[in-house]
């Protein structure tokens, strides 16, 4: 019997799962549920990426999902043992700036951060309730997506309003951080005198942001107090004008929910395209002028934002394309670095289309990296820390 | 008798007339009004900056403003005949990419406009009520904010949402185009080879935008929709997370009316410095953290904006510092500056104590300039020119 640590990120229709091998870093299995409820799916695979059986018919509930997982692992995995259990968690407040062991005390603290993160913190807590059913007495551990980001300096933490909201909460919190510190400590491990420099990451998937990380800390993101903010994402609006909103309540007459379902599942690439698809691969396989019109959108957005995440940490020496789209799309890199030679970012072409890991010419002022990235892992690591794992030691 | 033109800027709670001589650029008078009502003042000056009585007790209303300015100025210049009037308008929607005369059906149209621009729009188009009602048959002219920024490509007009929202109106219309028009055109007369180049134009005033240009032509700007969005203003918040108005709605039960409120009066420097208050001198001369901290989101916005409109453009070749803030404060100037040498902004100290004309060192990659703006006279240029002066001919 040997242990091995799941870790779970919980979606309002998704659930993530991975297993880790309890010593060491290999992940020994994976799953996805995606659109849980009557359409829902369920892959799962094992360390090499053979399929896994979960058995036949719809997904119906996060519940469903996990249990199915369980079933498949326990039988074809009967040698392991779940010694402790980490979760992804969108928001951990002002408070948390690393991850932590779960307790009833905190669930209370983050149950009431879900007024910051209304569509994602309650599928993350809910993820937590379901383990805990599953695995009572199982250690389990909180990781969160702002937790990297509580480095910011106050002009990069607050916004312009009156000093009562910020004291409410009200701040630039910024997100994907689990993903930024992997990428982080990554580079930390392979090119340490760029990590020590001036980074600016670019997570680029389904969710968008990017982040100036000046000495391995977070200096800025293109999010802020939620996941609407800063790059336009598969359905979120990313940067908008305060006065569209209020637009919006006064002569369109929506109410709050109508305006989040707008903003969080009808725009980004889906309402630029005309509805075509929040996909990338679709939007830049398909010859409509409105799809070419929102990828053009989100290049300019992110291009946009790397001159503010520059100026914000006073120059560049490196940037690296993280997440689905950052990972795997080349044209998506080139149409945005190609107008950046004035910043001195100069791309390898063929770098880019081979999809290195450096993907600038040699001699570039800034290095431009292509570096995929592992949410997992990090969590993995974290919950084998604070768990008392072998790692925890090192 | 010689004609003269008047312009009209008329606020919520104030009227800014001018008055030139119909043939020539020269300024016969100026008045101000502000604080319209129970508590408002009214100033007068003549072309040598000379007070002119302009009667004793509180300025009640805009009519009141005009009054008592148009009586003054016909006892102290009996010789002049108002022959054309120009106004300042702040909305003139997708159609209008330059001024236009007044006409009924255009006050149908931009009175439609007021949806998009409610706390300015109608008091623009009560100030044209007003002009019409002292001096019947006089010919008027509208100048839009907005025009100067119609040559937007699609990028920078849209938001990411769906399309039936931009076919509505809710574009990145861009404000302050009669400043940013004023400036390049100062730039074409005196520095020819930059301004064909990269100009990013700070306006910072108690409103605040930038504006990205090239070749002459707009190409972004950090306002958008409304006169909120991008940098933090007198109190005005500047750049918001969407997901924080949909937190007010939510979470703290406030209204359309608050929230405009909150953002368009109570939030920017006067929110960030506590209350203290909105005007950059106050706080510049306050030793209370919070002035500094309000100081310094303010610059770092500033900054951070600049990186992101050298990014719309390609580079920069030229900034441009205006407004009241822009024209008079060398320690935000140097605030702004001094971190973006990465980016070729290099400043000479001395001259920018001085305010000098061009305040960045000889050899530096970027020129930064102090151009004091003129709004008032692209207003009578425009007027002049399409009511049939002289100067329609140069």
């Amino acid at each position: 019997m040997s242990g091995a640590i799941l870790t779970l990120n919980a979606g309002s229709s998704s659930l993530k799962v991975a297993l880790y091998a309890e010593c060491g870093e290999r992940q020994l299995a994976r799953g996805h549920a995606d659109r849980i409820g009557p359409d829902g799916t369920l892959t799962l695979t094992d360390a090499d990426g053979a399929a896994l059986p979960v058995g036949a018919g719809p997904v119906a509930t996060h519940r469903d999902a996990l249990d199915r997982v369980l079933e498949t692992l326990a039988r074809a995995r009967p040698e392991d043992r779940i010694a402790a259990i980490g979760h992804r968690v969108v928001h951990g407040g002002i408070a948390h700036e690393a991850p932590v062991p779960v307790t009833e005390g905190l669930l209370d603290v983050l149950d009431r951060l879900s007024q910051f993160a209304p569509l994602h913190q309650p599928h993350n807590l809910a993820g937590i309730r379901a383990a805990e059913a599953a695995f009572p007495g199982t250690p389990q551990v909180a990781c969160f997506d702002t937790a990297f980001h509580r480095t910011h300096p106050f002009v990069n933490d607050t916004f312009a309003l009156p000093r009562r909201f910020y004291d409410r909460g009200v701040r630039r919190y910024g997100f994907h951080g689990l993903s930024y510190e992997y990428i982080t400590g990554e580079l930390a491990r392979t090119d340490p005198a760029l990590a020590r420099g001036r980074v600016i990451i670019a997570h680029l998937g389904n969710g968008a942001s990017m982040c100036g990380i000046r000495g391995g800390r977070s200096v800025a993101s293109t999010m802020g107090f939620s996941a609407l903010d800063g790059l336009p994402m598969g359905t979120r609006c990313g940067q908008l004008d305060p006065g569209v909103v209020l637009y919006l309540m006064t002569e369109e007459g929506m109410d709050a929910a109508a305006i989040s379902d707008l903003l969080y599942t009808q725009s980004g690439l889906l309402g630029l395209s005309g509805g075509l698809s929040n996909d990338m691969r679709t939007l830049e396989a398909s010859a409509a002028p409105e799809a070419r019109e929102a990828i053009d959108y989100f290049t300019f957005r992110i291009r946009r934002e790397l001159g503010a995440m520059a100026a914000a940490l006073g120059g560049v020496d490196a940037m690296v394309f993280c997440g689905g789209i950052g990972e795997n799309s080349a044209p998506i890199r080139e149409a945005v670095c190609a107008p950046l030679e004035w910043m001195g970012v100069v791309l390898d072409n063929a770098a880019n289309r081979a999809h290195a890991r450096v993907i600038s010419t040699a001699g570039a002022p800034v290095q431009v990296m292509v570096v995929p990235t592992n949410e997992e892992l990090v969590i993995a690591r974290a919950t084998r820390a604070l768990t008392g794992g072998e790692a925890a030691q090192t």
